[in-house]
């Protein structure tokens, strides 16, 4: 006997510098996560590969994703590249019976959430604003150019952390990697996500 | 810095057999967290001692605490014998700042609630009902006229999972464990329990 469940959709926010890659990653370091991939029109990093964590489009093809509704959510961040989330993956989550986890920024958690009202948010935040900007000059993949308004735009985001239902302060990544993993296990155990599944064990008298 | 916070208080409920009193002990491992030691007027079994899972008092004492208000909720279960959580343990939790976890039927839950709005509810489930029966008799600590009240008991309590936050189905230990665990690791983390703490985090620009 098995009951088809809708997927947890988990939307994972923070500044530039908060770590919540690396808090994502932990998550999907669980069993039965999937990772929405973007699309996104700013340039790769040198670390980054094709399709991994972005599927990197042109202007042109983001636009005709807009055009065709193919996004969930779509946003420009800091007036400047284009980030969206497409809508298969919530699909293909149903269809292997996966839950779903989403980075996004706080915009796009703004859609995604009124969209999808059984989706749950965490927010990453650092230590203290001074260990953000120490962490975005560290990090040297990017020139003080972009690091300026991703400090002014986390400022800004920072704000936002109380439409989430779920903070991790990151200052030691043991804990909050625990943390996340915890929050994304505990909301597995809702009884509002699952009341057909518990009804079947209690109607069940075989072993 | 530090800011004193509300205990949690965790409420685990579910029927005789379903083993939430060994997954009671497993909350219990994570730091800073501590059990609401109940008061009973039921005869000790031959493993347990006194003050550790429970006060055994007699009667007329017990009606004396329920006379003088010491209780936050009371109640005779399955007719008999009475059960009564004390209110020293959430001013003990609070000076202590702990987590406060209590073991109590699904009446005391009710009670509790009402009084404690920032409580939260896990209902422990048995793989099946069948098991749950197989469990009771294996126990061999109580004789079959003390089995079959229970079994009835259990079958209208396992009705009342509605009513609670999570569900915890106890069919593998390890696996039970590790949620129940989760869940209040997760609850920790909620935007709302603690507000101030991240406003100062963000005010903070020290490392």
């Amino acid at each position: 006997m098995s009951l088809t469940r809708e997927p947890l959709v988990v939307i994972v926010s923070g500044p530039s510098g908060s770590g919540k890659s690396t808090l994502v990653k932990k998550i999907l370091e669980l069993p039965n996560t999937m990772l929405s991939v973007s699309y996104t029109t700013r340039q790769p990093r040198p670390t980054e590969s094709e399709g991994k964590w972005y599927n990197f489009v042109n202007q042109s093809e983001f636009q005709r994703m807009i055009d065709s509704g193919e996004f969930l959510e779509h946003a420009q961040v800091f007036g400047r590249n284009w980030y969206g989330t497409p809508r298969r993956w919530l699909r293909e989550a149903r269809e292997q019976q996966k839950d779903l986890v989403l980075e996004i920024d706080v915009q796009g958690a703004k859609q995604v959430r009124s969209q999808i009202p059984g989706s749950i948010a965490i927010f990453i935040l650092p230590p203290s604003v001074g260990k953000l900007a120490d962490r975005l000059r560290g990090r040297g993949q990017d020139s003080e150019d972009e690091i300026a308004p991703r400090l002014e735009g986390a400022q800004q985001e920072l704000e936002c952390f109380k439409d989430y239902e779920y903070a991790v302060v990151n200052d030691d990544l043991e804990r909050a990697g625990r943390d996340v993993q915890a929050i994304v296990l505990a909301e597995r155990c809702r009884v509002t996500r699952e009341p057909e599944r518990i009804t079947q064990i209690l109607m069940s008298h075989g072993g």
